[in-house]
């Protein structure tokens, strides 16, 4: 099986720590392969972010898409996710999407530890799309300016422990994600040192993407994940018009 | 005062449409411009179109905005909305958000009417993702194939009329959205023919954006709305650029 | 054009405020009136003192409301709002619901920032019956006695723009409403002094009563803000028995 | 035990349905009084309709509560009640209160069987005001005129227990409630031939009524319940202005 | 009247309380009897020990309900309640189910006052399943070690008012519940000394169950609430057998 | 890997389903026991039997659950599932649970095909119970008496797979859940006949269950699926005691 991750920020420190995380997290046999977005911002932290974010994972998924069996857009908040699903052959999946759903089997209350305070209302109106708010017991974000995206966690490791505890202490949560993929692996390092169970995105997603091709589910020829209507197009990357275009 | 109308779609023939809605609906002394889309699809249905129209009216709205006091995105949908409120200095519109909020004014329950089965889902995410959901009626939409995007209200007049009837008689309906650029103007066309109040996108757009540049409310400093906190970038349009990296 | 404004509640002071924020947020040609409630009480904190000023609204709309093309119940909390809406032939707008109208058109969380304590459960429980709740990220309020409820924004500038900073600070807030006729003005008087945008319940009213004459989206003829079937009534005012009652 | 039934309406006809009704549902010891609104319209199908009801429970309440232990709102929809339950030193229910709590004892979800077309809008509000939403399977009606309101369940009988037979097998519904003073008895009337529990808002106001009496919870003395702060009035019955300033 | 109320834990001392409480608020010619379970834990704090508690609730209501009007599942968390009101041919209620409605008539927000940290995420869920979060404001718990179930009120009792206190200072609330079986009696103790009105599962539930057996408003022949399907079983307890069979 | 899956049925047939279509979805070197409840009933349709199955769940997962890495409810509804998520040291999941999951994962809006028309309130109440209530499309039942629990696809295939179109055509599904251990392995038989994805139960719960072993996220040592807290008991099955008591 092969599954390819995208990066959807250009922070090839970012992309090493996903690929680390994904080959430990994987199952025998499955070939990770991941890619970092020519364009874009170090990290998302917001919408707009995230709109250039979605739009770069878009471009890498219609252009790489097809040497693999599923996609996973490797950052959290899952830019372009819902818009991928629509028009790729195959399953793809999101590091908060799977998180999530990791979380969901193991307890009723879920909070989120986040790398800096502005990301948490995207991190919020994510969840809340997903129809998962009352799941919601907090989010949690460090409150300091991050030196480098790629040492968050070796920096902030402690910070970030801390904020777990007080969620479970004062949000009266029964699971802890570690979101964002500059946290990748964090979960299996602090393992045994928190009081609820933690999920991390990287590990939830390559394992939700390979539980998927393994159910093979079957895909959307009706309702509102099958592939958009043809209609006329103009001035569009060459990949992305085929992704719309499939016949021509 | 100037407004900036953004048709994140390639259509000229919308275009045109928004445009004679909108200047029909202007305060005096309020000068319309509207800028349609460099590349993109001919209307938007699906969440991949959207995430496609989001980033071309992103651009449109990099490159223009500094000549104008409010922008408009005129898709219903509102594509790439939020992610502009961030980033622009001047107060950001679009026609769900507008429409919407005209409809709130009359009446408790709005049904959307819409150009075609697809996009629902679309529509209907929107609406939720407003928090407008208690308010949403229903979503009723043509199922015929649309023969010209630019020409939908001449060959579905009729059709789009009994839907809001429907609208009416089944789901108990208080207001009507005549949704979609392609339908600009329609609602001031069956004035008096139907059964409850109907507002337009374009219409209300204008008119919220004219009341937003007179009230001043100010712009975010802090919130979620405030510009994104700098970072490293690569590879961005350069109006984008500029966008994030306003003292570069 | 020609604006009602109807301050449910005896305070001519307070009537005072309303008229000149009024008349400096109406455009260029409105005419605005205020009247002020014959009998009730000095301001509204509750649901039984809502119940008076909004049976004084609805005499004083009935008696007035057909030498204007609007009217605008000038209460925070909209008393009678709804009822009124039925019964009139012309567009009705209270200042809870225009102020939380140009709110959504400013971000996604909003916080109102109340003149007492006891206000905060009615002024929720109204923006709950709008459907509203989720864009609700707090009411805060003052939490001293008021010596006068004329003079409310000059003995409590200072602390009620406190509350709008702890609403963007520990509340996640996007947007402020600054609540109650008795702060009509004090938005315009704090520009600039606040982190996030802030509206005010009078401006956001006239400017929304101009947009809905302009837009002309016509009445209800059915459903359920068209006006009340014909039946036996008893003993009300007779303005009040011709809105029931329009043949007689 | 006294208990005092407020019909908001004009109808004498309606009125003595309730006693009739009351007197039987009462416990032992039990003593009912029932008064007809002085002033209103005959039955109350909108908001327009309830707060002028309201009003007059009000009026009613003001002046005549001093010689009870309880106050019954007996009118489906409840105007007034919330305002009621603030300035009376008694417990006050409403028929829609007391109808859900039984209702909500005997099953999950609950429908409303009601007497015309354009009163479910306003039903449906209540119940959503309630926090009650839901629950609610769904608001059933009868959708011919009303020969007189006096006689509704004489000549709809029939067409009544068609309506709730469609609630349980449409709607999924586990309990019926045949709402509005001029059903009241019906429910007794249809024992044994509904598939599911049906209650009455008379019958369960009254028993409600004596059980909060009986309880004797305590009034409240803060919170939103509470007496209204005092406050300068002018202009209003004398009952309520003592209701308003019980030192006075 | 017959009203058996089962204590569906081991503790002969806090069914002693219950029937005192009981007994306390019963009308006249109402008889109390109360029964304990013959297997379970000697409090229900957590969903695996309401699991627990259901079963032997189940077979206790399944052997002794035939001699009865109406049974009372006696533990605050209603374990088993929804399922015996399916198979019971009598009106079932529990105490959380009948705190809560007692409460809504009281006030809109509503606070539950517990005996342990742990038990609050159970309390919570229950409560949500009524469909009536909206309603609740807080859960306030002990955050001591019980050294006695059956004597909790006399070493609690002030911590237990003082946290009822702030329910009402800092969540809002209009109402509070003593929750759980071990403080039956309690808010009879503190009438009066709380600013708003309290009520009791036990004196609620008795209240309620007398209620229901006066309305006679029908058992479920149709619906989620009528007898399971008839269909093959094997082992199970004869009294149960007997409620899945009744043929037999 | 040893999976333990729990059939909380009497009924051997559904128990070699349940086998048969675990073995065909878990990954190589996972090895299934399933086991079938010694008490209990054919199949759960209502809240009263799914007490009994939970109750069975409990004592065979107590009895057994030392051998294996995971434990598997496997009837949909999850009887007993978040009860002995607290209790037991190794990750529990549910059919219902799973396959939720599986489907958030493929789509937004989701349908469920279920077995019979009373089952469906029942489901209802548990997906509501996840807070996943706004991701439910609808729930389509089969409305013919099922001659054979354990031949319920061969006999209704057809009718299960077009309740499965209607819940795309009518209800605008984009996820199938196949209902029900009855159905265990139909989803695998439709593959390619479905307008949208169809998921599984047990294939799903087979597989998250791997992904929760493999991801080794910790055990719960604080908050709501910790243990419960060691208190008196009596009378309870030897290995539910050891549960309740793991020191003695």
């Amino acid at each position: 099986m092969k599954l390819l991750l995208i990066n959807p920020n250009i922070s090839d420190s970012v992309s090493a720590l996903i690929r680390s995380e994904a080959e430990r997290s994987a199952s025998p046999g499955t070939h990770i392969e991941v890619l970092t977005a020519p364009f874009g911002v170090a990290y998302i932290e917001t919408r707009f972010e995230a709109l250039i974010g979605g739009y770069a994972a878009a471009q890498l998924a219609a252009e790489h898409h097809a040497q693999y069996d599923a996609v996973v857009v490797a950052a959290f908040g899952d830019p372009g996710l819902m818009a991928l699903r629509e028009v790729l052959p195959i399953p793809v999946v999101g590091l908060t999407d799977a998180a999530l759903t990791s979380a969901c089997l193991l307890g009723r209350r879920i909070s989120i530890i986040a790398i800096s305070q502005r990301i948490q209302a995207w991190y919020r109106e994510v969840v809340e799309s997903y129809g998962l708010g009352s799941r919601l017991a907090s989010i949690r974000a460090l409150d300091r300016p991050l030196a480098s995206i790629g040492a968050v966690q070796d920096e902030h490791a402690q910070a970030l422990q801390a904020l777990a505890e007080r969620a479970v202490d004062e949000d009266g949560t029964d699971v802890i994600i570690l979101a964002g993929a500059p946290l990748a692996g964090l979960a299996r390092l602090l393992k045994g040192r928190l009081p609820v169970p933690a999920v991390d995105g990287v590990s939830s997603a390559v394992r939700q993407a390979e539980t998927l091709v393994a159910l093979q589910p079957g895909m959307a020829r009706r309702g509102s994940f099958s592939p958009p209507p043809p209609k006329p197009h103009h001035g569009l990357p060459p990949a992305i018009a085929r992704l719309l275009d499939p016949s021509a």
